[in-house]
């Protein structure tokens, strides 16, 4: 299937050249157009920015498999807004951003410039997701792309065919397994991470302090039907996240303080 | 009334210096001990980061009023991170974000630095409210702090008498109004922003393109019963945040999507 209508904008928050990205962009070009908009350096962990108090450059590049993509030195949430805005020629119907070499899973999803990004595609009410690789370690070396590319294939078109409520866009979260081994896909709730952050104070050379936030790599609750959970077992975990963020459920609790 | 264990965490995304920051710790001192880590420059618009990829710089700095605070030159939430993870000698009870110069409303608040400050501090389980002041123009000049400030001061002791749900930071909006002015407190859902950003193409002196995001501040839907509608209305507007964004009403939808 082509579909003539659609043009998906590619980002991710590793940058332009990182690998997650072209895999997803090589993929999804079996689907219809794609143009890559992504940072020109890596912003993991970056949050939903909107770059107002400096002018952004966008920079065309080659990237690994000879195919061009614009390189931008905003946000990954500023590689969606420009061309919402009308940077290119065709106007977008479609963000994928990812693919992220590590899980965004539970409070992640506020910090993740993977997540962020399609947040911003939402706020302009272009379908959206973020897909994310559960590789087993930070940073390991070469990863295997593939099954994430084509579950990310699989999910766009899923929405294209089903539709996405306004203000909610899906955290697709993959399991680092080949395509044949998932178990299936579980539309999740965010489950609850463990940050294991630690200060790390030191000296410079001339005896004044800087810090690092340090400590081991978060964990989390793997209760059944969360994105944490599920994704343990061998699912893709697909959390529909939305934009408004109001703790109904405590509305009239608040409402009974005595104002 | 003052309280002896209530140590308040001070911080903004304008900066160690602005105004608001200053006017909200000198209401809050009144309460308990108050310190204040801020950034050491303006961070709006920034979301919500967590600095891993470099090391971070404190100082103590002399503020307007002669008292000392912490400049530090990561993000809003790495402003929280650090006195959460030891920084300071003694723990963290409580955090307080703003006063922001602009209303943080509908949208607004995966973007905002104010709002996302007060997020990491509910990730770590220490209650959190933002506070912003809907002044009448951007960057109008001498505002008057002295409402959002005792407006804060109150919502900070409505909290610890009542106390708030875990993954729940109160987002509170104040009118530019006299105290005695104010119609009073609403408590409200998050409304509908309405982004008016254009894409500005400009030339560098070389030719080269730049590009900015401009037009106009953002408007939104006055609905009742949401931040937009009953601040417009003269009502203090606090609305309940949740860190579990998941689009529960959306699930069963789309789990009968075929997998």
């Amino acid at each position: 299937m082509k579909n003539n209508e659609l043009h998906i904008l590619v980002t991710n928050d590793d940058g332009v050249y990182a690998p997650g990205v072209l895999a997803l962009a090589q993929e999804l070009r079996k689907l219809g157009k794609v143009t890559i908009v992504a940072p020109d350096h890596n912003w993991s962990a970056s949050g939903h920015a909107k770059t107002l108090n400096r002018p952004l450059r966008v920079k065309e590049v080659q990237i690994a498999d000879g195919s061009m993509a614009f390189a931008c030195d905003g946000a990954p949430s500023d590689c969606v807004a420009l061309p919402v805005l009308g940077l290119l020629p065709e106007p977008i119907t479609f963000v994928v951003s990812g693919i992220n070499p590590n899980a965004n899973l539970g409070h992640d999803v506020t910090y993740s410039g993977t997540v962020t990004a399609a947040m911003e595609a939402t706020i302009w009410n272009i379908p959206a997701i973020a897909v994310s690789l559960d590789a087993p370690e930070y940073n390991k070396g070469t990863l295997d792309y593939s099954t994430a590319a084509r579950v990310a294939a699989i999910m766009v078109q899923k929405v294209i065919k089903n539709g996405l409520p306004q203000g909610v866009l899906l955290n697709v979260n993959v399991p680092y397994l080949k395509l044949d081994e998932l178990k299936g896909y579980a539309i999740t709730r965010q489950g609850l991470r463990v940050y294991r952050d630690e200060l790390v104070r030191r000296e410079d050379p001339r005896g004044r302090p800087y810090y690092w936030i340090g400590g081991d790599a978060p964990g989390g609750v793997p209760d059944d039907n969360t994105d944490i959970g599920e994704i343990k077992k061998g699912y893709v975990s697909v959390t529909p996240l939305s934009l408004d963020l109001t703790a109904y459920s405590t509305m009239d609790e608040i409402k009974k303080w005595s104002f």
